[in-house]
């Protein structure tokens, strides 16, 4: 048993799931949350799972994150929505040889961590899960909940296996989640955008689950174009090469996946901010300076921005 | 006044809006209906319009194509979707020697109609008209209402201004109809799906108005970026030049309608089918075969696919 504590920084699906699954395999964990301190303070954390449901009637929960200890690593799992925060938050919970394990999808986040935690190590982890916040402190996990780490480096150049990951991950596979070790972490971030630009966006658009969208022909042909767009983009903007095996697989997971709502869809239909810009903004505006010519994911941002304004004006 | 008698096919927004500006200025009509036939039959057709609002208690209306007189000119108005009905309607209707007026959007129409009355004239028309039917038998005329109308010839050779297309013109402009008379019409198609294809397809991917639509700036770069897709296609397979001009036009236009729900919009609210084959569907096929690249006209007829899919089962 490590003796590292753990920090989570957006108690919702992803880091609600992963820090109880560490707090219940015997770490130390602190909790951070926004409107749900109150219940999770009072009833804990609640996980449904096919790997076992479980319930954690105490957790060290704080809503402010100067009240928290510094730890040695700080899980953030923040919607990138909310990432402007993270000046104001991360300084306190991480210690300073510590490190930072950013749960999120989309580009450009590792950078602004580093930023604000210069002597820190930073670890970009892409979770390949279906999980829920269905309540206040009640995630339920559906389906899957690997995820691949790779260490972040200036214009993320590829650096290998290091020690900190090694830690992150012998702590996480001790709670029996299943990683895997990525050597780049910009591959593994334009790989989980060959699956989050198409589902994510069309979810949206089309009002839709994965499923409907996989038994539809027309919707997964446009999928395919889309992820065919997206490795366009990771080969101009970042030199990244993305197989038509890799797209093929992605395709055959998603219509094998049960049906499920995206996490872009249920912000929406919660009507609270969607990851637009980090999911399909950033990896558009950062190839399209490079010079590719990207028409479907323009044109899929383009909607999801204009339903983004008109939903939260309603 | 012409002695030439009308029959209008489809006596909705469009054909019940021109029909009965015609039987207003003395012409002779006679209405096929179906739903609204018990409706029309008893109470005639009321005409809400910014030109003076108008009643006619009596009109003669038809359940049954075969029960009508042949006509000098019959105007089609059906929804595109319903042209399969075309073959039993038409050769009662239309005297030998008569004129077929196909009053629809979209591709395709003009051939089918040659094909099932071959010693008849057949001129295409595009109308400029917001106008919707807000109950059987009842119109509302919003704005605009001009026709723009050519002759139809295989494989679209422009024939200039033929006596068919003058005396047509005469009647419509006697019931205070603006028209403008076009020596191509294979043009004019185009044209008019400049702003067809954009506008009609995102209102219902948006699920908004024309006004939302030109209001938000990434949908309406959006729109003209379809607009320009629509003038390549119209140069690839008809060799047609849509004007940077004309799409500026259209984009002013739009921008100073008034709020405007479009007709696939209201299909679609109404679980119709849509005119997704006539107005996205034929032109891309087209264009596609020519050797046309589409991505942002695929991706909504894509969409739409799979809207009217999910719309009509539910």
């Amino acid at each position: 048993m490590s003796h590292r504590s753990y920090a989570v920084i957006g108690t919702g699906a992803i880091g609600g799931y992963y820090g109880a699954c560490l707090q219940q395999a015997g770490l130390e964990l602190h909790f951070l949350l926004h409107s749900d301190y109150q219940d999770v303070q009072e009833h804990g954390l609640i996980v449904e799972s096919p790997k076992g449901n479980f319930t954690l009637p105490q957790v060290n929960a704080y809503q402010d994150a100067a009240q928290m200890p510094p730890c040695d690593v700080a899980i953030v799992a923040l919607k990138a929505t909310q990432n402007h925060l993270l000046p104001k938050i991360l300084p306190a919970v991480v210690k300073d040889n510590g490190i930072v394990l950013l749960l999120q999808n989309g580009l450009g986040a590792e950078e602004k961590v580093a930023e604000i935690l210069p002597s820190q190590q930073v670890i970009g982890g892409l979770c390949f899960i279906c999980s829920n916040k269905v309540a206040p402190g009640h995630i339920r996990h559906l389906d899957y909940g690997n995820i691949k780490i790779s260490e972040y480096t200036p214009n993320y150049q590829p650096c290998g296996i290091t020690e900190s990951m090694r830690q992150v991950a012998s702590d996480l596979e001790s709670a029996g989640i299943e990683i895997a070790l990525g050597e780049d972490l910009l591959l593994t971030r334009w790989e989980k955008l060959v699956w989050n630009i198409p589902f994510n966006g069309l979810s949206v658009v089309l009002d839709t689950t994965t499923e409907q969208m996989m038994a539809d022909q027309e919707v997964r042909l446009l999928a395919e174009q889309i992820m065919q767009e997206v490795a366009l983009a990771a080969k101009t903007a970042g030199d990244r090469l993305i197989s038509q095996t890799y797209i093929q697989n992605r395709l055959e997971y998603t219509a094998k996946m049960k049906p499920y709502r995206t996490s872009m869809k249920i912000d929406y239909d919660s009507q609270r901010p969607m990851e637009i810009e980090a999911i399909l903004g950033n990896p558009l505006r950062a190839a399209t300076a490079a010079g590719a010519h990207l028409p479907r994911i323009q044109m899929l941002y383009q909607q999801l921005k204009f339903l983004e304004t008109k939903n939260r004006s309603d």
